[in-house]
């Protein structure tokens, strides 16, 4: 931890300007290219604004299979291939604020070596040969500082690998960027006082979620492919074994949280599946909910194939909380059965997302598989446990990383700052209520003969201006559940006028009457 | 919960008449054949008491897997089988205060159901068909009492099955009893203010160890073949994936409490291999050290079987935190290399239990297997962070299930009457020092290149005279990392004459000293 007695606002100043220093000047972006802070959509500017060439758009177009099928064989080089995820990284860092550390320099060196060994060897490093994977800012990579959006935190190099990064590089990743969080990693958007906001490339105006929205925002920008982030709040499609059965059960459903805010993939798997060792936290200690890591992407082969790339490396021989499981290879059923959630009892999704599940739900019919109604008993009382969990050291932890050097506690993080700690007997009354929510859940899923998965929204927001991103009851259930869950883009768009024909509806609680107000300037 | 306001001795009083009043006046050992109080041993009384007939000794005396193999065929009536257990049963609490609930009629007409099924189906129920599977106190049995030696639980009958009952029911056992504990589960010797304490048979001066204390004598004397306890503070021989591929690290070492005390096999798995979901807890909602169950029995064999027979059913189906691995079978390696560690740096282990190790290092070596040393490195911190995580609340857990009957504290519970109860914030921190040790302790493993497991004491006593039973470090040690673990007979008995010629060390700690000196006398 620092030992720094600067003032916030300093450290924070200095960290910004740290950050675009990194940046070469030649990958500065010059101002007539520069979109205007109105220009909403900024996703195209690889492609559209003259600054990169069709070499290094083809390079960052392609998937990472693809890309690691060239790296192999070394038809395509390590030090090309980082180059121009760098370059782009830089241009998206520039637009959506998305980085939190910027190493190219040493991801070029790190390249360059890849390239020599497999000139050498004749063979690649690893399934991740020369591959440049960014990594969420709560990740420790050795001499480069995990500030979660902390001041206090921002200028102390890490002194050792998180267990994640050790395996990615192992498999022989290039590692370029951290990418920015909230404070404490603890938000549903990206912004914090140190690093600020990130902006979601889609649409500057909205949020890229969070907490994984670095992540999101870069990789839908199209500065990296695959990206490493955490979840402590986030889900969609779901089920008790996708984790384990990665390849069978991934399929359909709406959005998870930065997933779902700017149309990508996502898992997040079960606590024990991927090592979250040696990870940084806010909350330090908490574990009545765990915390847990997945890749982003944007196909869902990417996914995949980052999650076997990790499970065959034996995590559990790394990680005391891995569990033994090797990946599995299913074959995938012919006819799922899948309960649909329309809403949680609390929040109905806004029009854009109701329309999103009506027309997966229709389409997964149209292919044969089952639809039933699932019953959405259990999450008020799980957002409730939830919120009551994350707060119940009366954000000690946080605080005693704000103070000193007199941070505030963002206005978003008003719960945190208002709590009061509780005792251990209060805690462990918590816990026995969440194991028995986990049982009575578990019951109503075995009442639904042959059930494979549950299909809801991630979120009621198809993305929600910034500072709006209030409630995330649909996804924190499953965390409290500690179910997998895959989070997938479904191909709609919100549409002003198509979705204004299903607004207005009997609001299902205060937070119903909220969400919709958020999503109808 | 009861709602009585009676006060606790009264309550005590009545439970104890309550467990005899349960024994048939036929089974109810006769003054003259009932050995004086003076008597130590009693673990031949079945054969040698002239009260039970050949057959019924012969029943007793067969492991389960060959009783089972003729309960499947109908060879043997599972009426006639459980009637056996029963009645020895019956002889051993009289002997050594094993049980806490006693309910022959209910077995012996779930036996004859067995019989019927069989005779009608023409196959048998489940693996576990009609044999006799005896219960620790703290697994809930529908109607029955879980009362875990706490009075204002003595009288309340549990109104649903913990889901290990409802596995073991599924797969055809027939159940009789249920088993002794300590107060609260939370005892290395097995007392409480209400159903009093467990004798060891093979010497009822000394304790057949705790909180699984119940069923050790029980299957020591002769009256169970296969019992299931609990395990929140024992084990001997572990390896990090014994609970994941039982059947090849189930190898070497000494003892683990209970079973240690006794002379009997266990296997202590790690968290989520069996289903502890719905089980009573004395400290409900601790889950910093989680709490695992397991089988005891007389056989290497048995335990296999057992574990085989609970996995095989899938428990992950019916426990939200068990873990979807199936069972898998692996090949034994010819030559194993385990880590021996001589001691745990804090206390030796007396004389007979460090003969015991030595004799089975030299027997392992002369097999053919490759010993090393193992440093036995933060075994202090473990025991400190474990004392400090089960009185986290203060005992307030404990103290209001005492309260409302009058109930006193335990003398041998002193430190958690004086416990002060934490705030979360600090509960946390401990959370953090727990998971650094499981990672260092991890990669200390890794540093042995190709290890199998370790070979230690289970505890520093081969048994202790009743009430100083004060040192479990040796086994809580891997609760906190949350290794399997199996703790095994080695054939060694304590010989005053051969140990003398070891005693005197210099004392590893004040803990030393005090373990040295208690059983001295």
């Amino acid at each position: 931890m620092g030992s720094t007695t600067d003032n916030w606002q300093d450290i924070a100043k200095q960290k910004q300007q740290d950050i675009k220093a990194a940046i070469p000047s030649k990958w500065v972006i010059p101002d007539e290219k520069l979109p205007s802070e109105s220009q909403a959509d900024v996703s195209n500017f690889l492609s559209e604004s003259g600054l990169f060439t069709n070499r290094e758009i083809e390079i960052v177009s392609t998937d990472a299979l693809k890309t690691l099928g060239y790296l192999s064989k070394g038809t395509w080089k390590s030090e090309d291939v980082t180059l121009a995820y760098c370059k782009a990284a830089a241009a998206a860092h520039q637009l959506t604020n998305c980085l939190s550390e910027i190493f190219f320099d040493e991801a070029i060196a790190q390249a360059k070596e890849c390239d020599d060994y497999l000139q050498k060897h004749g063979r690649p490093k690893g399934p991740f040969h020369g591959f440049p994977i960014s990594i969420k800012d709560n990740f420790n990579i050795i001499g480069k500082p995990s500030t979660i959006g902390i001041a206090l935190l921002a200028n102390t190099p890490a002194t050792y690998n998180s267990t994640i990064v050790d395996l990615i590089l192992q498999a022989g990743a290039v590692l370029y960027v951290k990418t920015n969080v909230p404070t404490a990693v603890m938000l549903g958007e990206t912004v914090n006082n140190v690093t600020g906001r990130t902006l979601n490339p889609l649409n500057r105006s909205l949020t890229s979620g969070g907490s994984s929205g670095g992540e999101s925002a870069l990789i839908a920008f199209g500065g990296s492919r695959i990206g490493v982030g955490s979840d402590i709040g986030e889900n969609t499609i779901f089920t008790r074994e996708a984790v384990y059965e990665l390849t069978c059960y991934a399929i359909g459903g709406s959005l998870r949280i930065p997933a779902a805010c700017t149309g990508i993939f996502t898992i997040r798997p079960s606590a024990g599946r991927f090592p979250h060792c040696r990870a940084r936290s806010g909350l330090a200690g908490q574990e009545a909910v765990m915390s847990v890591n997945g890749p982003l992407a944007k196909t869902l082969e990417e996914i995949v194939f980052y999650s076997k790339t990790i499970i065959d490396q034996k995590p559990w021989l790394h990680d005391p909380k891995c569990l033994p499981i090797p990946w599995r290879t299913v074959e995938p059923k012919r006819r799922l059965k899948l309960a649909v959630m329309w809403n949680d009892g609390l929040v109905m999704p806004t029009p854009p997302v109701a329309r999103a599940l009506r027309e997966t739900v229709e389409k997964l019919k149209a292919s044969g598989h089952e639809l039933v109604d699932w019953e959405p008993t259990g999450h008020k009382e799980a957002r409730d446990l939830l919120r009551r969990m994350f707060i119940a050291d009366g954000a000690k932890s946080i605080r005693k990383l704000l103070e000193p050097t007199g941070e505030p506690f963002r206005p978003e993080m008003g719960s945190y700052e208002k709590s009061q700690e509780m005792g251990v007997y209060e805690m462990w009354q918590l816990q026995v209520e969440r194991s028995d929510l986990q049982k009575s859940y578990l019951d109503h899923w075995n009442s639904v003969e042959e059930l494979d998965g549950i299909l809801c929204p991630t979120s009621p927001y198809s993305s929600v201006e910034h500072g709006k991103l209030e409630y995330g009851g649909y996804t924190g259930a499953y965390n409290l559940l500690d179910y997998s869950a895959v989070s997938f883009p479904c191909g709609i768009k919100a549409d002003e006028k198509v979705d204004a024909a299903y607004s207005g509806h009997n609001p299902l609680s205060e937070f119903d009457v909220q969400v919709q107000g958020s999503c109808e300037s």
